[in-house]
């Protein structure tokens, strides 16, 4: 017999390569049970699942099917391993990789579905890492400063490669039969809320960061027309729909759904969001300056303020953008965990390596426990974190890595703390950006995978001399979901006390330590030294350097061919 | 029965490790035979021999005896793997690691020797590479440069605390017992010459470049006073003494030393010499112009020329320092193979190393094949070769290495490429600088183990926009030393002559490509900033992490007593 446990909520976090549901308790946000169901066709870089002919470079597509497959493996997973009954499942919100965009018909059935254009590459979703639209991004870039566009600052002076209009409007160049075909090009965080309720919402947080929606209006007619005449009714005619408000109900579970999912037909279904944005309620941090740092390959920040500033190199500031009522500002750091994969799979040494897999442990911890034997300051080196670029604060994509510093006693766990430290500055240079700009800061919230490691912690905390927070749950999307969840049923007044009863966040549980605090307060001073020479020059080394690198690889297949 | 070949000479190399003998015909040159003897003792960086007291850091002592044995075991089976009758001998000749020094009383005993000394440190032979004598030579420096002596700008403004002086002044500040019972400071390069002919004549190489003797004359009797009253008299005490040229004979092999040797007593002995030094007649390098680089895990450049010119930062400009009659300047830098061993040994990952194992070969010979594959500027990387500071034309040991351009696509190969390079910017910059300061610098003559390496001398090449020319012999300076023992025992007229009949060079070994040259122009411009920006700033950041780095290991250590 089921347990009983009150009021429920599910959760489903729509991530890169799998979804995750979680079944949680509405009083106190316990989750009570989880289940991962892997997408059926993964990324598509290569190939359609239809066709044998190769996608171009930088293409990553997705299939709207997987997804329903998630709703339709991992909820009723999810509900058996929580050993609960349905029955007592009061609403269910999503969250999903942004921006993911797919266009649909006038019922949301996504073009790629349709027998005329299942060959078609532009037909499929474009997963937020499909980066073919950096030509169409520049155009709306340069377009936008010439004409002095209001919005553009609101993005830190740059509108993503990745976002809705860069992709949109690659597709009305490249298959202009598809986009003439789709009637909405919907993020696929208000498509899967479509799929559960029957209603296409547009959610606020995607349509502000990813849409370009500002003060209520998106990029004029006249801006459009002047991207492309034939573009010019892109918004009116394909884009605009009624906003959801964050918390808000999209509407009511369909029988269809209830069958696919296995929970009660017409419970609440809330407002789609975006899985970095979701995890501030879960870590209880959705007042004004308390910024959560989603800590996993890269770093999203997400902070609310009751200040609208224009921050230079902010991703972007949107109202109601995590909580209504509240400025959402959203910032990133474009490498961190995978810059210490890289390292770790690159360059490290064949004693190192076997020595991890004697003791039976990785070799992240083992560089971990031994730099961190260190005094700060004692390996003599200083990195710059830009091994992807720098996202916030220069929004420049064409910087690269820097290690200065080396010896012939320079050991691999010096220079794996070295990066380390490097993240940690970056992250401090975003604090100071908010800061220096008039945003509050008041408290540095660590999630994701990257927080539960003790060495990359207490850096963090002396680098920022602050204390730092930490949300404890290994899945912080899907719990933020889940709070969502219960504020569009109604069980809480707002997002705000949901995030009392149901979030969880453990306060200083890192200290950080005055000594060390000082001297990283000297070396942050050198690396911000660096930043200006290396980061803030027009047209400097490293874009000179990857200019060259284009050049040689152009000339060296031109030469072959 | 022996073959004959018609007169014979022996060249000695003294090594950092063993010392190592060839027989060489005179009339061309030939190597018949060759022998190593490694040093028994090697060198001393922990204990004495005779002592169990640990060493202070950063010692390096040798036991002189050791060099003997190299006489009476290398020589003999050199003799023996050659096949011919040691009385077709006409002349031996060595060089030596310098700046070497050993205590001796009059009569060339080594104070180490005496009953008396046999147990104190200073009593021994300090290597070249002995580095416990830099508060030393600070005080030489900074009290020469307040003087306004005229020798220090021969030396690009600073003298090492390597050589004769500094290493002395620790003597006598440590243990000056030793130091009074002494009777002569002299280079083991002219001590191994006394133990072979009976006579101390010290040579006009060392002298000059580590002796600080320049145009007749040492630093003053007063400079000396003002370092210490009781410091007047070493130069008249315990350093003087007649100079020999180089090629000229020093004396004749006494019957002791025919006795180790089985050479015939009373051939000439050469006077004593430099390993870099000899090199330059092995390459037939000794015209005004020829630049030999002698490149292994550091990089020695000597040449010759007909002007004298204060060059920035060069090791020392000597009259007569490399053959007599021109003007002989050395230059340096620091770390050349070090640093590519450095990078094999500690960031190149398992599976490189595995590869590398499995097709047989050194995983030096696998990055070389991978980064050949490029082309010029394909990696986006650019480094600074001073992993162990710069010699020349920086002098300056506190500088530190510097790797920009990583991204996550980095591989070992695009590195390991990189610091080949840097080596390379690194010798164009020591060439720049004599041609700037109005040396001219006509050829380039590769010699040493990295002058093996295709891979490394096609980037020299094409770096330094010149056809390199190459030292077609396995053991230059032991040849070199057979060179000057032919000039020596009257074979030949003068070392120039010697050099065309018994040296060899490979001209335009390897030759420049225009395109990769063009290309290298571009980097090697932003070489020059990087070093302008970290080289050439009083107290930069490079010193400043460097301190950071010595006060964070003292503080250390300072909490852990």
């Amino acid at each position: 017999m089921a347990a009983r446990h009150g009021a429920l909520t599910v959760g489903i976090d729509f991530g890169t390569l799998s979804g995750r549901a979680v079944v949680v308790r509405v009083a106190d946000g316990v989750e009570l049970g989880t289940a991962v169901h892997a997408y059926r066709h993964g990324v598509l870089t290569e190939r359609l699942p239809t066709d044998d002919r190769r996608l171009p470079p930088d293409w990553a597509l997705q299939v709207p099917r997987d997804y329903v497959e998630v709703l339709q493996h991992a909820v009723p997973s999810a509900l058996a391993a929580a050993g609960v009954e349905a029955a007592d499942v009061v609403g269910v919100a999503t969250d999903f990789t942004a921006c993911t965009m797919l266009p649909v018909t006038g019922d949301g059935t996504p073009l790629c579905e349709l027998a005329d254009f299942v060959d078609r590459p532009h037909a499929y979703v474009k997963l937020w890492k499909h980066h073919a639209a950096q030509p169409h991004a520049d155009r709306i870039n340069s377009l936008a400063a010439k004409r002095n566009e209001s919005w553009l600052p609101r993005y830190g002076g740059l509108i993503s490669s990745e976002w809705e209009f860069a992709k949109a409007l690659q597709l009305f160049d490249e298959d202009r039969e598809v986009y003439d075909a789709m009637r909405y090009w919907v993020e696929a965080a208000d498509w899967i809320v479509w799929q559960l309720c029957g209603n296409y919402v547009r959610n606020a947080c995607t349509a502000g960061y990813k849409g370009i929606r500002q003060d209520g209006a998106y990029p004029s007619r006249s801006y459009l027309a002047e991207l492309d005449p034939d573009f010019a009714d892109f918004v009116t005619a394909k884009l605009e729909r009624p906003i959801g408000g964050l918390g808000d109900i999209a509407g009511r579970l369909t029988s269809e759904a209830a069958a696919w999912t296995g929970l009660p037909e017409g419970i609440a279904v809330a407002v789609g969001n975006v899985d970095a944005h979701v995890t501030a309620p879960a870590a209880q941090a959705v007042e004004a300056g308390q910024l959560v740092a989603i800590m996993g390959t890269s770093t999203c920040h997400v902070m609310s303020s009751d200040v609208v500033r224009e921050v230079p190199g902010m991703c972007g500031v949107v109202a109601d953008g995590i909580v209504p009522g509240l400025w959402g500002y959203e910032a990133g750091q474009s490498g961190v965990g995978d810059i210490f994969a890289w390292f770790v799979d690159t360059c490290v040494p064949p004693d190192y390596v076997a020595r991890a897999e004697a003791e039976g442990r990785s070799v992240h911890d083992l560089l971990a426990e031994l730099a961190a034997a260190q005094p700060v300051g004692a390996h003599g080196l200083l990195a710059l974190d830009w091994h992807s670029g720098n996202r916030s604060p220069l929004v420049d994509h064409e910087l690269s890595g820097l290690l200065l510093g080396q010896t012939l006693a320079t050991r691999p766990e010096d220079t794996y703390r070295a990066l380390v430290e490097s993240t940690a500055y970056g992250a401090r240079s975003i604090v100071t950006a908010f800061r220096a700009a008039g945003v509050p800061v008041t408290e540095f919230v660590a999630t994701g995978g990257l927080a539960a490691s003790d060495f990359v912690m207490q850096i963090y905390a002396d680098v920022l001399r602050m204390p730092l927070s930490v949300l404890d749950s290994g899945q912080g999307p899907a719990l933020g979901s889940a709070i969502f969840a219960a504020v569009a049923a109604g069980q809480y007044e707002d997002i705000a006390a949901a995030a009392v009863a149901m979030g969880r966040r453990r306060t200083r549980a890192w200290e950080p330590d005055d000594a060390a605090a000082d001297r990283y307060d000297v070396l942050y001073a050198e690396y911000t030294a660096l930043v200006d020479h290396f980061g803030r020059t027009d047209d400097g080394v490293m874009h000179r350097l990857r200019r060259l690198r284009r050049d040689a690889w152009a000339a060296a297949d031109g030469a072959a061919s």
